[in-house]
Protein backbone atom coordinates (compact mmCIF):
# COMPACT_ATOMS: atom_id res chain seq x y z
CA UNK A 1 0.00 0.00 0.00
CA UNK A 2 2.42 2.73 -1.29
CA UNK A 3 -0.09 5.53 -1.02
CA UNK A 4 -1.60 5.10 2.54
CA UNK A 5 2.36 4.54 3.85
CA UNK A 6 3.18 6.99 6.72
CA UNK A 7 6.54 7.97 7.39
CA UNK A 8 5.94 9.31 10.91
CA UNK A 9 4.60 6.57 11.96
CA UNK A 10 5.93 6.60 15.66
CA UNK A 11 4.84 10.17 16.12
CA UNK A 12 1.41 9.17 15.57
CA UNK A 13 1.37 6.52 17.47
CA UNK A 14 2.61 8.82 20.46
CA UNK A 15 -0.50 11.63 19.64
CA UNK A 16 -3.03 9.15 21.61
CA UNK A 17 -0.71 9.20 24.93
CA UNK A 18 -0.69 12.94 24.61
CA UNK A 19 -4.03 13.10 24.18
CA UNK A 20 -4.85 11.12 27.60
CA UNK A 21 -2.56 13.91 29.32
CA UNK A 22 -3.69 16.86 27.76
CA UNK A 23 -7.52 15.75 28.34
CA UNK A 24 -6.23 15.19 32.00
CA UNK A 25 -5.06 19.03 32.66
CA UNK A 26 -8.48 20.01 30.68
CA UNK A 27 -10.13 18.15 33.19
CA UNK A 28 -8.27 19.96 36.25
CA UNK A 29 -9.06 23.40 34.37
CA UNK A 30 -5.97 24.08 32.65
CA UNK A 31 -6.10 26.48 29.86
CA UNK A 32 -2.64 26.29 29.02
CA UNK A 33 -0.10 22.96 28.58
CA UNK A 34 3.64 23.27 28.21
CA UNK A 35 5.45 20.53 25.97
CA UNK A 36 7.93 20.58 28.60
CA UNK A 37 4.93 18.86 31.22
CA UNK A 38 4.07 16.60 28.41
CA UNK A 39 7.50 15.19 27.73
CA UNK A 40 8.23 14.72 31.37
CA UNK A 41 5.05 12.88 31.94
CA UNK A 42 6.10 10.26 28.82
CA UNK A 43 9.82 10.12 29.47
CA UNK A 44 10.04 11.82 26.71
CA UNK A 45 12.84 14.94 25.30
CA UNK A 46 10.46 18.25 24.54
CA UNK A 47 11.67 18.79 21.66
CA UNK A 48 10.31 15.29 20.04
CA UNK A 49 6.92 16.55 21.81
CA UNK A 50 6.53 19.47 19.85
CA UNK A 51 8.15 17.92 16.64
CA UNK A 52 4.94 15.34 16.99
CA UNK A 53 2.96 17.83 18.00
CA UNK A 54 3.77 20.51 14.76
CA UNK A 55 1.98 17.34 12.25
CA UNK A 56 -1.49 18.58 13.74
CA UNK A 57 -0.68 22.15 12.34
CA UNK A 58 -0.80 23.48 16.29
CA UNK A 59 2.56 25.74 17.43
CA UNK A 60 3.00 26.42 21.10
CA UNK A 61 3.75 29.49 22.34
CA UNK A 62 6.90 30.22 24.01
CA UNK A 63 6.66 30.46 27.46
CA UNK A 64 2.76 29.77 27.92
CA UNK A 65 2.60 26.07 26.09
CA UNK A 66 -0.37 24.97 23.78
CA UNK A 67 -3.98 26.04 24.57
CA UNK A 68 -5.34 22.93 25.98
CA UNK A 69 -8.74 23.17 24.09
CA UNK A 70 -7.35 23.62 20.84
CA UNK A 71 -4.86 21.22 21.25
CA UNK A 72 -7.45 18.32 21.74
CA UNK A 73 -9.60 19.73 18.94
CA UNK A 74 -6.09 19.81 16.95
CA UNK A 75 -5.52 16.29 17.23
CA UNK A 76 -8.63 15.01 17.21
CA UNK A 77 -9.49 16.76 13.74
CA UNK A 78 -5.94 15.47 12.52
CA UNK A 79 -6.78 12.13 13.60
CA UNK A 80 -10.60 11.96 12.63
CA UNK A 81 -11.51 11.35 16.00
CA UNK A 82 -13.90 14.09 16.20
CA UNK A 83 -16.46 11.63 13.80
CA UNK A 84 -18.13 8.81 14.46
CA UNK A 85 -16.19 6.04 12.83
CA UNK A 86 -18.79 2.77 12.48
CA UNK A 87 -17.11 -0.54 12.90
CA UNK A 88 -17.76 -4.08 13.47
CA UNK A 89 -15.40 -6.79 14.70
CA UNK A 90 -14.86 -10.40 13.62
CA UNK A 91 -14.55 -13.34 16.03
CA UNK A 92 -15.46 -12.62 19.31
CA UNK A 93 -12.89 -14.66 21.32
CA UNK A 94 -11.41 -13.13 24.27
CA UNK A 95 -9.61 -10.76 22.32
CA UNK A 96 -12.34 -9.27 20.31
CA UNK A 97 -14.48 -9.47 23.66
CA UNK A 98 -11.56 -7.55 25.39
CA UNK A 99 -11.63 -4.53 22.12
CA UNK A 100 -15.58 -4.59 22.33
CA UNK A 101 -15.19 -3.59 26.01
CA UNK A 102 -12.40 -1.14 25.81
CA UNK A 103 -13.49 1.86 26.96
CA UNK A 104 -10.97 4.32 25.49
CA UNK A 105 -11.99 3.61 21.85
CA UNK A 106 -15.98 5.69 22.04
CA UNK A 107 -13.66 8.42 23.30
CA UNK A 108 -11.89 8.23 19.36
CA UNK A 109 -15.38 7.92 18.01
CA UNK A 110 -14.53 3.87 17.55
CA UNK A 111 -18.07 2.88 17.37
CA UNK A 112 -18.93 -1.04 17.56
CA UNK A 113 -22.31 -1.50 15.28
CA UNK A 114 -21.96 -5.41 15.41
CA UNK A 115 -19.76 -8.76 16.01
CA UNK A 116 -19.10 -11.71 14.17
CA UNK A 117 -18.95 -15.63 15.82
CA UNK A 118 -19.30 -18.85 14.94
CA UNK A 119 -20.31 -19.69 18.18
CA UNK A 120 -24.09 -20.32 18.80
CA UNK A 121 -23.89 -19.89 22.35
CA UNK A 122 -22.65 -15.87 21.56
CA UNK A 123 -24.58 -15.40 18.39
CA UNK A 124 -27.97 -14.14 19.58
CA UNK A 125 -26.43 -12.11 22.83
CA UNK A 126 -24.47 -8.98 22.95
CA UNK A 127 -20.83 -8.53 24.37
CA UNK A 128 -20.47 -5.16 26.18
CA UNK A 129 -23.19 -4.02 24.49
CA UNK A 130 -22.73 -5.35 20.77
CA UNK A 131 -24.89 -7.52 19.61
CA UNK A 132 -23.32 -10.82 18.43
CA UNK A 133 -24.69 -12.19 14.63
CA UNK A 134 -23.49 -15.65 13.02
CA UNK A 135 -20.56 -14.99 11.07
CA UNK A 136 -22.23 -17.16 8.06
CA UNK A 137 -24.10 -13.80 7.96
CA UNK A 138 -21.40 -11.12 7.46
CA UNK A 139 -21.36 -9.80 3.74
CA UNK A 140 -25.06 -9.35 3.82
CA UNK A 141 -24.75 -7.49 7.26
CA UNK A 142 -21.89 -5.63 6.68
CA UNK A 143 -23.74 -4.28 3.38
CA UNK A 144 -26.39 -2.94 5.44
CA UNK A 145 -24.69 -2.23 8.28
CA UNK A 146 -23.01 0.40 6.07
CA UNK A 147 -19.55 -0.63 8.94
CA UNK A 148 -16.41 1.88 7.88
CA UNK A 149 -13.96 -0.57 9.59
CA UNK A 150 -13.38 -4.28 10.32
CA UNK A 151 -11.83 -5.17 13.52
CA UNK A 152 -9.73 -8.41 12.79
CA UNK A 153 -9.41 -11.12 15.74
CA UNK A 154 -10.73 -14.28 14.23
CA UNK A 155 -8.07 -17.31 14.78
CA UNK A 156 -5.09 -16.97 12.28
CA UNK A 157 -6.09 -19.34 10.29
CA UNK A 158 -9.43 -18.02 8.82
CA UNK A 159 -7.82 -14.52 8.23
CA UNK A 160 -7.35 -14.47 4.76
CA UNK A 161 -10.47 -15.69 3.74
CA UNK A 162 -12.62 -13.51 6.33
CA UNK A 163 -10.41 -10.41 5.03
CA UNK A 164 -11.58 -11.53 1.57
CA UNK A 165 -15.77 -11.46 2.77
CA UNK A 166 -14.78 -8.18 4.35
CA UNK A 167 -13.48 -6.42 1.12
CA UNK A 168 -16.56 -7.82 -1.44
CA UNK A 169 -19.03 -6.17 1.58
CA UNK A 170 -17.36 -3.12 0.96
CA UNK A 171 -15.06 -2.85 3.87
CA UNK A 172 -12.23 -0.38 3.29
CA UNK A 173 -10.27 -0.31 6.41
CA UNK A 174 -8.99 -3.59 8.19
CA UNK A 175 -7.49 -3.52 12.15
CA UNK A 176 -5.96 -7.04 11.81
CA UNK A 177 -4.83 -8.40 15.24
CA UNK A 178 -3.97 -11.68 13.40
CA UNK A 179 -0.86 -13.02 12.28
CA UNK A 180 -1.37 -13.14 9.06
CA UNK A 181 -0.07 -10.80 6.33
CA UNK A 182 -3.41 -10.02 4.57
CA UNK A 183 -3.02 -10.34 1.00
CA UNK A 184 -5.46 -7.44 -0.39
CA UNK A 185 -6.50 -5.12 -3.21
CA UNK A 186 -3.57 -1.83 -2.88
CA UNK A 187 -6.79 0.49 -1.87
CA UNK A 188 -7.41 -1.36 0.83
CA UNK A 189 -6.26 0.12 4.12
CA UNK A 190 -4.63 -2.31 6.89
CA UNK A 191 -3.02 -1.47 10.25
CA UNK A 192 -1.75 -5.06 11.83
CA UNK A 193 -1.09 -5.38 14.80
CA UNK A 194 1.35 -7.14 16.61
CA UNK A 195 1.23 -7.81 20.81
CA UNK A 196 5.14 -9.41 20.20
CA UNK A 197 6.37 -5.73 19.39
CA UNK A 198 5.93 -4.75 22.69
CA UNK A 199 7.17 -7.91 23.87
CA UNK A 200 10.41 -7.53 21.89
CA UNK A 201 10.72 -3.88 23.29
CA UNK A 202 10.38 -5.07 26.61
CA UNK A 203 12.95 -7.99 26.28
CA UNK A 204 15.64 -5.82 25.12
CA UNK A 205 15.31 -3.10 27.87
CA UNK A 206 15.69 -6.43 30.11
CA UNK A 207 18.76 -7.44 27.81
CA UNK A 208 20.35 -4.02 28.33
CA UNK A 209 20.03 -4.08 32.13
CA UNK A 210 21.40 -7.82 32.29
CA UNK A 211 24.43 -6.34 30.59
CA UNK A 212 24.03 -8.47 27.71
CA UNK A 213 23.37 -5.48 25.11
CA UNK A 214 25.13 -2.16 24.63
CA UNK B 1 13.78 5.20 33.08
CA UNK B 2 16.88 7.16 30.70
CA UNK B 3 18.98 3.70 30.89
CA UNK B 4 17.04 1.70 29.42
CA UNK B 5 15.54 3.90 26.78
CA UNK B 6 15.64 2.90 23.06
CA UNK B 7 16.55 4.77 20.57
CA UNK B 8 15.86 2.34 17.41
CA UNK B 9 12.52 1.12 18.76
CA UNK B 10 10.83 1.14 15.45
CA UNK B 11 14.14 -1.07 14.60
CA UNK B 12 13.58 -3.65 17.67
CA UNK B 13 9.48 -3.65 17.35
CA UNK B 14 9.96 -4.72 13.49
CA UNK B 15 11.76 -7.60 14.70
CA UNK B 16 9.16 -10.30 15.40
CA UNK B 17 7.24 -9.95 12.04
CA UNK B 18 11.04 -10.62 10.07
CA UNK B 19 11.41 -13.68 12.81
CA UNK B 20 8.05 -15.38 11.72
CA UNK B 21 8.95 -14.83 7.84
CA UNK B 22 11.98 -16.22 8.37
CA UNK B 23 11.02 -19.38 10.43
CA UNK B 24 8.50 -19.59 7.87
CA UNK B 25 11.08 -20.10 5.01
CA UNK B 26 12.78 -22.13 7.76
CA UNK B 27 9.99 -24.22 7.81
CA UNK B 28 9.82 -24.30 3.77
CA UNK B 29 13.20 -25.78 3.71
CA UNK B 30 14.94 -22.86 2.57
CA UNK B 31 19.40 -22.23 3.85
CA UNK B 32 19.15 -18.85 2.56
CA UNK B 33 16.76 -15.69 2.90
CA UNK B 34 17.24 -12.50 0.86
CA UNK B 35 16.35 -9.25 3.02
CA UNK B 36 14.58 -7.97 -0.39
CA UNK B 37 12.30 -10.92 -0.23
CA UNK B 38 11.26 -9.98 3.59
CA UNK B 39 11.03 -6.23 2.55
CA UNK B 40 8.33 -7.38 -0.04
CA UNK B 41 6.20 -9.58 2.70
CA UNK B 42 5.97 -6.90 5.08
CA UNK B 43 5.60 -3.64 1.93
CA UNK B 44 9.21 -1.98 3.57
CA UNK B 45 12.26 -0.83 2.12
CA UNK B 46 15.40 -3.74 1.58
CA UNK B 47 17.52 -1.20 2.99
CA UNK B 48 15.18 -0.66 5.91
CA UNK B 49 15.11 -4.41 6.44
CA UNK B 50 18.98 -4.70 6.16
CA UNK B 51 19.01 -1.94 8.86
CA UNK B 52 16.75 -3.64 10.92
CA UNK B 53 18.55 -7.15 10.98
CA UNK B 54 22.14 -5.16 11.27
CA UNK B 55 21.10 -4.68 14.94
CA UNK B 56 21.56 -8.44 15.44
CA UNK B 57 24.79 -8.41 14.71
CA UNK B 58 24.12 -10.41 11.70
CA UNK B 59 25.04 -9.10 8.30
CA UNK B 60 24.18 -11.17 4.51
CA UNK B 61 26.04 -12.23 1.89
CA UNK B 62 25.42 -10.51 -1.22
CA UNK B 63 23.18 -12.35 -3.87
CA UNK B 64 22.30 -15.07 -1.17
CA UNK B 65 21.04 -13.43 1.57
CA UNK B 66 20.97 -14.97 5.01
CA UNK B 67 21.54 -17.69 6.75
CA UNK B 68 18.10 -18.61 7.43
CA UNK B 69 19.33 -20.46 10.35
CA UNK B 70 22.13 -18.76 11.84
CA UNK B 71 19.49 -15.42 11.33
CA UNK B 72 16.46 -16.95 13.21
CA UNK B 73 19.42 -17.54 16.15
CA UNK B 74 20.97 -14.03 16.12
CA UNK B 75 17.32 -12.70 16.57
CA UNK B 76 16.45 -14.45 19.20
CA UNK B 77 20.12 -14.31 20.77
CA UNK B 78 19.32 -10.56 20.51
CA UNK B 79 15.85 -10.45 21.70
CA UNK B 80 16.76 -12.89 24.92
CA UNK B 81 14.05 -15.19 23.40
CA UNK B 82 16.31 -18.07 23.08
CA UNK B 83 15.51 -18.51 27.14
CA UNK B 84 12.39 -18.62 29.26
CA UNK B 85 11.11 -15.68 30.84
CA UNK B 86 8.84 -16.45 33.56
CA UNK B 87 5.87 -14.24 33.97
CA UNK B 88 2.65 -13.47 36.11
CA UNK B 89 -0.25 -12.27 34.76
CA UNK B 90 -2.46 -9.30 36.80
CA UNK B 91 -6.25 -9.34 35.88
CA UNK B 92 -7.62 -12.19 34.62
CA UNK B 93 -10.08 -10.50 32.50
CA UNK B 94 -10.79 -10.74 29.06
CA UNK B 95 -7.45 -8.98 27.93
CA UNK B 96 -5.69 -11.22 30.08
CA UNK B 97 -7.61 -14.39 29.33
CA UNK B 98 -6.48 -13.73 25.62
CA UNK B 99 -2.70 -12.88 26.65
CA UNK B 100 -2.42 -16.30 28.58
CA UNK B 101 -3.47 -17.61 25.20
CA UNK B 102 -1.45 -16.08 22.69
CA UNK B 103 0.44 -18.68 21.62
CA UNK B 104 2.70 -16.96 19.56
CA UNK B 105 4.52 -15.62 22.89
CA UNK B 106 5.65 -19.83 23.80
CA UNK B 107 7.97 -19.27 20.92
CA UNK B 108 9.22 -16.27 22.31
CA UNK B 109 10.12 -17.68 25.58
CA UNK B 110 7.08 -16.11 27.64
CA UNK B 111 6.19 -18.89 30.03
CA UNK B 112 3.03 -17.84 32.38
CA UNK B 113 2.73 -19.46 35.90
CA UNK B 114 0.38 -17.99 37.65
CA UNK B 115 -2.29 -15.21 36.54
CA UNK B 116 -3.98 -13.00 39.59
CA UNK B 117 -7.69 -12.01 39.78
CA UNK B 118 -10.13 -10.96 42.24
CA UNK B 119 -12.96 -13.06 40.95
CA UNK B 120 -13.69 -15.94 43.63
CA UNK B 121 -15.58 -17.86 40.58
CA UNK B 122 -11.63 -18.03 38.31
CA UNK B 123 -9.56 -18.38 41.24
CA UNK B 124 -8.50 -21.77 42.31
CA UNK B 125 -9.00 -22.72 38.22
CA UNK B 126 -7.36 -22.33 35.05
CA UNK B 127 -7.08 -20.23 32.24
CA UNK B 128 -5.33 -21.62 29.22
CA UNK B 129 -3.72 -24.56 31.54
CA UNK B 130 -2.27 -21.08 33.62
CA UNK B 131 -3.22 -21.31 37.37
CA UNK B 132 -5.69 -18.39 38.98
CA UNK B 133 -4.66 -17.17 42.43
CA UNK B 134 -5.99 -14.88 44.42
CA UNK B 135 -5.32 -10.89 44.01
CA UNK B 136 -4.54 -11.13 47.72
CA UNK B 137 -2.07 -13.20 47.56
CA UNK B 138 0.34 -11.42 44.71
CA UNK B 139 3.14 -10.20 46.90
CA UNK B 140 4.01 -13.99 48.48
CA UNK B 141 3.23 -15.76 45.90
CA UNK B 142 5.57 -13.98 43.52
CA UNK B 143 8.39 -14.43 46.02
CA UNK B 144 8.27 -18.15 46.03
CA UNK B 145 7.52 -18.65 42.24
CA UNK B 146 10.63 -16.26 41.19
CA UNK B 147 8.72 -14.55 38.11
CA UNK B 148 10.86 -12.30 36.53
CA UNK B 149 8.26 -10.42 34.09
CA UNK B 150 4.83 -9.27 35.37
CA UNK B 151 2.35 -8.58 32.67
CA UNK B 152 -0.35 -5.56 34.17
CA UNK B 153 -4.39 -6.44 32.61
CA UNK B 154 -5.95 -5.13 36.07
CA UNK B 155 -9.10 -2.09 35.67
CA UNK B 156 -7.00 1.29 35.35
CA UNK B 157 -7.94 2.66 38.61
CA UNK B 158 -6.31 -0.38 40.31
CA UNK B 159 -2.97 0.09 38.29
CA UNK B 160 -0.62 2.36 40.44
CA UNK B 161 -1.24 -0.40 43.42
CA UNK B 162 -0.82 -3.21 42.01
CA UNK B 163 2.62 -2.08 40.18
CA UNK B 164 3.55 -0.84 43.78
CA UNK B 165 2.59 -4.84 45.15
CA UNK B 166 4.82 -6.07 42.16
CA UNK B 167 8.01 -4.14 42.70
CA UNK B 168 7.97 -4.97 46.72
CA UNK B 169 7.48 -8.91 45.19
CA UNK B 170 10.89 -8.48 43.22
CA UNK B 171 9.32 -8.00 40.30
CA UNK B 172 11.76 -5.48 37.83
CA UNK B 173 10.01 -5.78 34.42
CA UNK B 174 6.01 -4.56 33.91
CA UNK B 175 4.48 -5.12 30.33
CA UNK B 176 1.72 -2.66 31.31
CA UNK B 177 -1.36 -2.38 29.35
CA UNK B 178 -3.55 -0.37 31.53
CA UNK B 179 -4.29 3.41 30.50
CA UNK B 180 -2.07 4.17 33.71
CA UNK B 181 1.38 5.74 33.43
CA UNK B 182 3.38 4.15 36.16
CA UNK B 183 5.43 6.00 38.69
CA UNK B 184 7.70 3.74 39.48
CA UNK B 185 11.41 3.62 40.62
CA UNK B 186 13.89 4.38 37.44
CA UNK B 187 15.16 0.55 37.87
CA UNK B 188 11.79 -0.39 37.09
CA UNK B 189 11.70 -1.59 33.18
CA UNK B 190 7.83 -0.83 31.99
CA UNK B 191 6.68 -1.46 28.59
CA UNK B 192 3.40 0.43 28.40
CA UNK B 193 1.09 -1.43 25.04
CA UNK B 194 -1.59 1.35 23.77
CA UNK B 195 -4.26 -0.29 21.86
CA UNK B 196 -5.19 3.40 20.82
CA UNK B 197 -1.60 4.10 18.86
CA UNK B 198 -2.51 0.66 16.37
CA UNK B 199 -6.03 2.95 15.91
CA UNK B 200 -4.18 6.42 15.33
CA UNK B 201 -2.27 4.89 12.43
CA UNK B 202 -5.09 2.81 11.10
CA UNK B 203 -7.14 6.37 11.57
CA UNK B 204 -4.37 8.64 9.61
CA UNK B 205 -4.38 6.27 6.55
CA UNK B 206 -7.99 6.72 6.49
CA UNK B 207 -8.18 10.56 6.75
CA UNK B 208 -5.24 10.22 3.44
CA UNK B 209 -7.40 8.25 1.57
CA UNK B 210 -10.23 10.84 1.90
CA UNK B 211 -8.02 13.67 1.07
CA UNK B 212 -8.30 14.73 4.18
CA UNK B 213 -4.62 14.56 4.82
CA UNK B 214 -1.50 15.42 2.75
Amino acid sequence: MPKTKISYAPSVRRLPSYLHIIRQAQRAGDYYISGTVIAQELNLEPIQVRKDLAITGIIGKPKKGYPVEALVAAIEHYLGWDEIHEAVLLGAGNLGSALLGYQEFQLHGLHFVAAFDTDPGKIGGHIHGVPILSMDTVEQAIKSLKAEIAVLTVPSPQAQATAETLVRAGIASIWNFTNTKLKVADDIIVQREDLSSGYALLSVMMQKVKGRLE
